[in-house]
């Protein structure tokens, strides 16, 4: 048999952009050049799926329905392709039935062609849905492998070759149209590369897929031997949104093949123009690239085989909590929560899960403090992980679980009531069509909150508005000027000097601070706005108990909104600062006008879910004060003394900043 | 026989830096860690040569062989490793073999134990004298073939495999101690790296280096498939300082082959450590990065084979002369000089030879201009190219040639007079030994300027202090509050209503203009300051005629310094403005005090070598008027008009600024 033509699928326009630029490219911007990219000869194009739909909703005021259905319109040629997390969709927990065959007959119905599915566990059942309505929808359902390990390489007890060639061959007997090894953590090496796609090839009679990504800096090398082992279709980017966290660059494959006979056909001055686009519009999105290193690759994932996002989720969780000289503890902790949790791959959301787990173990003792994440991971909620899990930690995960202290054996999906008429009835009279009681039914907060902007019930704050050229152009004159020495400090220069004492409170509830900065005195007012409460409260750093023992914070799996990897919910306790006299240089300013109590703080950014208490209440020091739904988790705050509740500070619905007060404490 | 583990040569050091920051490593940063690195276990460090010599003597007031002697005490277990052009040793010109002789000894002597030897025409001629001495020093000679194309991969009548064979079978019976494939251009495709390597190891007994750039992207592949070929050693560069131009990343490799036959045995903890290091001092080296692309990659490599740095250099070349968009005509035109030349490889010199005089032949007709380096070229004395050059242009191009009209046959050097008895005769009082002596024979402009500094005759420049990481906060500091609209324009903001009218000028020499930016109206001053002549012209930009056709400016391959490949030279004519009576916005204020006439100006930075003509002179339209070093090129640059030179702007040795005035010449 010939060799046939290497095929490419552009990952430019979904997961290029979700691993550089947090996945916020804009639908104009897409809808500017896939056109012509539909022109160029891919073997298909993602769009959509993965933080495509959360992201829009979220932080760009745009419609993740409109988008794929606009797309479709322009690209007639190339089959447009979504990447689907099973029974997830493109949310972070289980759906019950009804909503995934709903969310997939719609997504078809606007335009996807191919659905690239995968389960973090990589449990197959979370398949069966989803496959189920793609088929009823005639199209093409690629199953992917989370390619995961235990050792250095492919091999070991758990993710050697047996296990990858026994998934295959049941994706295939389930219906898979195509195959897919998704490396998420880029950590497959050349040569297990050559060999596990060799070895496919010879078991499966449907096509095979390579997908990794640049992080560890093997990319390129592994695609390449996948390729000469016989992959049928590998995943890049255009180069200028290629390398780094995402993909290898579509040109060097095209140019190393040229000539060969697995010749990908494609025109690499057609490509170049394409890249040259990409080019042009990346200065609009840089605010969102990870500037902070040098190094275009990850090299510490080569040592830990720990994907990149979740060291440096771990490296910010222990720097908040004071204790990033333990992350070496860490590291050794993270295979034995792993081994304990039954081998699962680390992607999201199991890397968190584990990550977080590890942390606490390592920070308060093992198992002292339980995420509610993992207990529904022990009861069988994320499905059956490669191994079994140990059976001493399950037990005393699910001692006194909510859903019951036996695990589940069924599809996790089996225990989901029904969902669909809830998020039909909760969104009636807003929602227009099914697209629209999708987005709630996934993201009940923020996907509500989308509705309103949609229809003009609310107005979308200003950080939802694009940033353009011209903005990235009066920002660079401005830097310029900056480093040039043009420019000054726009306060008046003259000291402060009959400023108002630091706790004086006008009644406008407008204060005046000295704010010693770099060596000057600045007079600064803050008054509080409608929409926030601006109290801001600072304890010098060696005040700050944060680490303090577990009145435990809870992390609860359940609405369990957000797009990107985070820091873990951890207790955060904060004495008010004794007040001096004089404010120091580099002290935040000591608010007076509330009680004096203990502070709830929020441990990271996030929506109000709910609070559990009211004004008057009196709790003990670790009951539920507050719930925040902070990116991929909902985060019981508790209290951090015994007491009474004497201000609630925010409402249900807020976006709270990282140590926002979110409520006061008094003895 | 059993697999040996891949050798790695560390570049970190020498062409890491060099390819991304335009080699400005300190000598302090260097010694900070090359005591750490000489325990990785790399086969060798190449650490000095190439443009690591002119670069500290020119920008960084260091001295080289310092450098190299304090490195040699702390790199006492990896043998250190320099890059020699040939007969070129680390300048841009073929030096007298006396000179050759004494650099090669010295830096022997200094600490080099590995010096690997290109031609930029494979001219093994070339090689000759600089073999013959690391020898006598008893040192290790790897002999480099710089790898060229002129098909899209390896083949066709100039470079195929027998070319590459042939050669390297010459350069082994010669003496070579070891064979290097250096790919400066990183467009070696995996399977002709493959091939080549393959081959190579068949043909030859000594070991087999290869060294490619990422700069296409192909470059890890590449490597790959070398070491599966057999590759002896390979070079690398620590992850921080890797990619992009640079070279493949060290630990992906290591993790590659790690427990494989090839495994290098080196240790990804400690290379992490390493990398580390370079992480925490790039900030001091940013602003020599270049950040323009989002692109790691230089895609537009794989369609013209044509070196990224040569692009970039017409690009800019064509967008000075106002004729970018002669860019694909400039493309054509490549192939067909590189052709009539004899298919040089498109290295430095040659890269440059060959790129400006197509630019010439598309600007002004085919070869109606012919720079004096390509007249040197046709003279022999670069050495033979791959192939005969085409003798009708070769006449053409000698025509009136200084040196003769019939070209040399014999080896370049030949020709050559001694030059090491001038330089200890004109270092006379100065120089201290013969290194210093040394750095006067290869540089004797900037050279001579650097001992002065060395010794305290002269106060280096301020321009010459390293950045400190100190620097980099403040202006981080300084940005983050631009960015955040902390800061405002210096100036005072009152409307300069009564502001001096634009061309009055004050006997001070200070005068003042109303400078309008962004809808503000500055008053702002300007007076000359002692070290160079400040006055500013500027004509709108329809009336420059950079494009002129031919009072011809010459280049002349002469003192030819300089570190970096730049924009060649061509004429520039500014007509003076006419000035209006109210100073437009964007309009460049017009400056009273000089004579109306005709400008000389600098067509790039650089320093004057000598003026040929003094104020009163007569001359004629294509004149020399003034000679200018810019990098590696002499630069003739003619008048402009027929006329009198009415002023003469600066001194011998003066910096100037790209558009400077060097001179006026009045009608």
């Amino acid at each position: 048999m010939p060799a046939q033509p290497l095929k490419i699928t552009d990952l430019t326009l979904r997961d290029g952009h979700q691993s550089l630029f947090a996945t916020r490219m804009r639908t104009d911007d897409i809808l500017g050049i896939i056109g012509d990219m539909d022109q160029a000869g891919f073997h298909s194009m993602e769009v959509w799926g993965g933080a495509t739909f959360d992201v829009p909703i979220r932080f760009l005021n745009e419609d993740p329905w409109d988008r794929l259905r606009e797309m479709k319109k322009r690209a007639t040629r190339t089959p447009l392709q979504m990447l689907l997390r099973g029974q997830n969709l493109v949310g972070y927990r289980n759906y019950a039935d009804d909503v995934v065959t709903a969310f997939v007959e719609h997504a078809a119905d606007c335009g996807v062609d191919i659905f690239r599915v995968f389960d973090a566990v990589n449990d197959e059942r979370n398949f069966e849905t989803a496959l189920a309505a793609i088929k009823s929808r005639g199209k093409h359902a690629q199953l992917a492998i989370s390619y995961s390990l235990t050792e250095r390489t492919m091999g070991g007890p758990v993710y050697n070759l047996d296990y990858y060639i026994e998934k295959a061959k049941k994706f295939e007997a389930m219906g898979a149209d195509s195959f897919c090894i998704k490396d998420m953590a880029g950590i497959i090496a050349p040569n297990d590369a050559y060999t596990l796609v060799k070895a496919l090839k010879k078991a499966l009679k449907i096509p095979v897929q390579f997908h990794t990504h640049y992080t560890s800096g093997m990319a390129s090398m592994s695609m390449y031997k996948a390729v000469e082992a016989g992959a049928d279709i590998v995943d890049t980017c255009l180069a200028p949104w290629a390398l780094r966290t995402s993909h290898p660059a579509v040109e060097p494959f095209v140019a190393a093949f040229s000539g060969q006979p697995r010749d990908t056909g494609l025109n690499l001055h057609q490509l170049l123009k394409l890249g040259d686009y990409f080019e042009s519009i990346t200065p609009k999105y840089r605010d969102f690239q990870d500037t902070t290193r040098m190094s275009a690759i990850d090299t510490a994932v080569l040592e830990h085989q720990v994907p990149g996002g979740m060291i440096s989720n771990l490296v910010s969780q222990l720097r908040e909590a004071g204790a990033l000289n333990r992350i070496d503890e860490v590291y050794e902790e993270i295979p034995r929560v792993r081994r304990e949790m039954g081998f699962p791959p680390l992607v999201t959301p199991t890397s968190q899960i584990v990550g977080i787990q590890a942390v606490q173990n390592v920070l308060f003792g093992r198992y002292k403090v339980i995420s509610a994440q993992v207990k529904d991971y022990f009861y069988g909620l994320y499905g059956r992980p490669p191994m079994p899990v140990d059976p001493e930690i399950q037990r005393l995960a699910l001692k006194g679980y909510e859903r019951g202290e036996s695990p589940i054996t069924v599809r996790p999906a089996d225990v989901l009531k029904p969902e669909l008429e809830a998020a039909k009835e909760a969104t009636k009279g807003i929602a227009r069509d099914i697209g629209d009681v999708l987005t709630y039914a996934l993201y009940p907060q923020v996907g509500l909150r989308f509705l309103k902007w949609k229809y003009g019930l609310e107005t979308p704050p200003a950080d939802v508005k694009a940033k353009t050229l011209d903005d990235v152009k009066r920002e660079d004159e401005l830097i310029a000027k900056a480093r040039a020495g043009k420019l000054a400090e726009k306060t008046a220069e003259k000291p402060a000097a009959p400023a108002p004492s630091p706790v004086s409170v006008p009644a406008s509830g407008l204060r005046h601070f000295n704010v010693h900065l770099d060596g000057k005195v600045y007079c600064v007012g803050v008054e509080p706005t409608a929409t926030a409460a601006p109290a801001v409260y600072a304890a010098p750093p060696a005040q700050r108990s944060a680490a303090a023992p577990p009145p435990a914070t809870a992390v609860r799996h359940e609405p369990v909104e957000g797009p990107k990897a985070v820091e873990p919910p951890k207790p955060v306790v904060t004495p008010k600062p004794v007040e001096s006299p004089v404010a120091e240089a580099e002290a935040k300013p000591a608010a007076a006008p509330e009680p004096c109590g203990e502070d709830v703080l929020a441990p990271m950014p996030g929506v109000v879910l709910r609070y559990e208490v009211k004004v008057g209440d009196k709790v003990k020091s670790g009951d539920t004060v507050v719930v925040l739904e902070a990116m991929k988790m909902a985060i019981d705050l508790p209290s951090p003394a015994d007491g009474t509740v004497a201000a609630v500070k925010f409402g249900v619905g807020d976006r709270v900043s990282r140590d926002d007060v979110l409520a006061i404490i008094v003895p």
